[in-house]
């Protein structure tokens, strides 16, 4: 195989389609940013965008902007936006709250459409907050509601007309496994389970396709590779047969069918709106549009062929590199089974990622021995995967990250 | 009575000891802004605290900030603020999600504490949203939990060892008229019954003190009287003696134990924390401090009596100027009866606030009849009053109101 060079690297640079992508983020000169994954990178334009809404839209137009300035309508705009990256139509998101409560929602809805069944079935492994929802909303319920967790080579097995939910993170957070969301979908359904979707580490890093493949409803963020912006609102698809039926039980006036009527009681509105819950935080969804601007100005078939090439480079160059120095690839080697991101096991992983940040190469850490670099498109270079690698190459060839001050640190990222 | 004139106001403002906090904001010139009570106005720092966060703590900073801005810790160390305004100890309150979202925590919460009971009490005519909650929490638990709803004059009689819940909106959005927590919270403990209050309407508006009355639960925002931006997040009180016993079930990994351990199961956290659900959205959370951290610079004391002589005075000039035009006070004429706000219905409410806020007096309409007026006392001068007064009278007696541009407008405000 012919052996890459940092040319080779920059040659890819030029015949990028994307690369012109990169000037619309904010990224320092030397920073190599992996952790798109975790938090995206600032978008060049969302700091006027905060500028308009806080001086303008709040400071001048006032309480008018609710109408003015469309604030009532933005998690319905910005769901609109979201459901053409996931393959969903108009009216069947809404951009609100996080992930954590629309997942909440999401849950109790599925289950009432299966009252006969008690079980919530999960993936063993899955990012934890999605087990506490699941076992959150089954304890709430009476009735002897459990979640059931499977290996995910026996996903198929354990599904069962007993199971009322099956609640999949699409791309696995640690090690970047997709899901087979089509043939997991059908299975499920064929059984008459209801079929839940994460899209947390999907969603702007690879096609999804909702409506294609069926499925019942799904959540995801918008801080990762949508580059939303820290704690941007998440996002809730209800697939359009379930609106007016599947009901979410986090009633609030911005669901209701006619808000300003300030009616006594709850009547649920007929659409995605059902799925709302109270007043949102304007400021951090308006600016979260820059972010998912982007994307809709691109095709993410091209974004998918790029993060397959990135991803690829990254794991050939470490294996070339860095080989006999403890390093194990967990991510799938097939690029059709893994997502925008690459993971290595290491024994001293921790202390490793300590050192690659201080080298300006920013990638993550997850407990007890990840390496977790993300690859987004919009702004990772292929010289940019070139040189982080030489960076990890002489931090595990110096052993400079055995010394002290990497040892100490807080375990978060 | 001595006839009061724009002079005898202009001498109140020069008189004012609050009067420096004005500068502290963004106004319009010609503005007078009475909707505070709804969307408080622009501080003047919150401009520069949203690119701060913007272009140095995300757009620098990255995934670092989570540790190096605080921004993991910002829902403590913004509750630990609207702390001291509430008459609550630090790690008794969290800033997260929105009011209905945390409404709902404390309702299940609540009825937790009291599993033989199925009742939850609210007033008749409370702002519906908490209806909506209330039914939402009901339905979603089996066992026939219902809310019952009591006229306002009724609500002593109304308690028994049959409710568990009693959840009230401290200052009601429409009228303004205060319940006297302190003897409502005693008299619904006496029978083992829970009380929840919701503060949106009297934090920043009036000294709240929730230990000295021995409170359960609150719940409240911070975009009214606190000037937190639009739909900023809210906050959740529960008293220290509930911490470990009353349980949320919004379960999430903010509010695990040890979220980043990742285990596999839930384990609520001891304290507040459990309160917390999912990510939180970072850039609304950071802009809210420069609102609240205004009313920690000053004294509630000072801003009630402040508050109280401004209602007063709107309440005698109105009476003064627009005798005779179909206005009819429906807040307490009593002082001490009333919050930060005084309503007025009139059969043509609603054209004739269309007509004000043309006249850049910026006021709401409720449904069906309300014209509802908000003062703030950091940034409502005194003269504000009298001006505000004169274009209403010039409103009312030009009948300009009529003009057929103001009929139709949706009603939304």
């Amino acid at each position: 195989m012919k052996r890459i060079s940092r040319a080779s690297c920059e040659q890819l640079d030029c015949d990028d389609p994307l690369v012109g992508f990169r000037r619309n983020f904010k990224l320092g000169e030397n920073l190599i940013y992996l952790d798109g994954n975790s938090l995206g990178p600032l978008p060049a334009a969302a700091a006027a965008r905060a500028l308009q809404v806080v001086e303008e839209e709040w400071g001048v137009d006032l309480i008018r902007s609710w109408n003015k300035n469309n604030w009532f309508q933005l998690p319905h705009i910005m769901g609109d936006k979201i459901a053409r990256l996931i393959g969903a139509e108009p009216g069947e998101v809404v951009m609100t709250d996080s992930t954590g409560i629309n997942l909440h929602k999401v849950l109790h809805a599925a289950l009432g459409l299966r009252p006969d069944r008690r079980i919530i079935l999960m993936e063993d492994g899955n990012f934890p907050t999605n087990n506490y929802v699941g076992q959150g909303v089954a304890a709430l319920r009476s009735g002897g509601y459990q979640v059931q967790f499977a290996d995910p080579e026996d996903l198929l097995d354990a599904l069962s007309e007993d199971v009322a939910v099956l609640c999949l993170t699409h791309v696995h957070y640690r090690t970047g496994r997709i899901h087979d969301m089509d043939k997991i979908t059908a299975a499920a359904q064929a059984l008459g389970i209801i079929v839940v979707w994460d899209l947390c580490h999907s969603a702007g890093a690879l096609p999804v396709n909702l409506n294609d493949c069926q499925v019942d409803f799904a959540v995801g963020c918008t801080y990762k590779y949508l580059n939303g912006g820290p704690g941007s609102p998440a996002y809730l698809f209800a697939a359009r047969r379930h609106h007016g039926h599947a009901l979410q039980p986090l009633a609030g006036w911005w669901g209701h069918d006619n808000p300003f009527a300030l009616e006594r009681d709850y009547r649920a509105a007929p659409g995605i709106k059902q799925m709302l819950t109270g007043t949102q935080p304007v400021l951090s969804l308006a600016v979260a549009e820059t972010g998912i601007d982007m994307f809709l100005a691109t095709d993410m078939n091209a974004v998918r062929r790029k993060s397959i090439a990135l991803c690829d480079l990254f794991v050939r160059l470490v294996e070339q590199h860095c080989a006999g120095q403890g390093l194990q690839l967990i991510s799938p080697r097939d690029s059709n089974m893994r997502g925008s991101q690459v993971s290595f096991d290491h024994d001293n992983g921790y202390a490793i990622m300590q050192a690659l940040i201080d080298a300006e190469v920013i990638g993550d850490f997850r407990a007890p021995a990840t390496l977790r670099f993300g690859f987004a498109p919009l702004y990772t270079r292929y010289v940019d995967v070139w040189d982080a690698v030489m960076r990890l190459q002489d931090i595990l060839q110096s052993e400079c990250w055995r010394e002290a001050r990497f040892q100490i640190r807080e375990t978060v990222t």
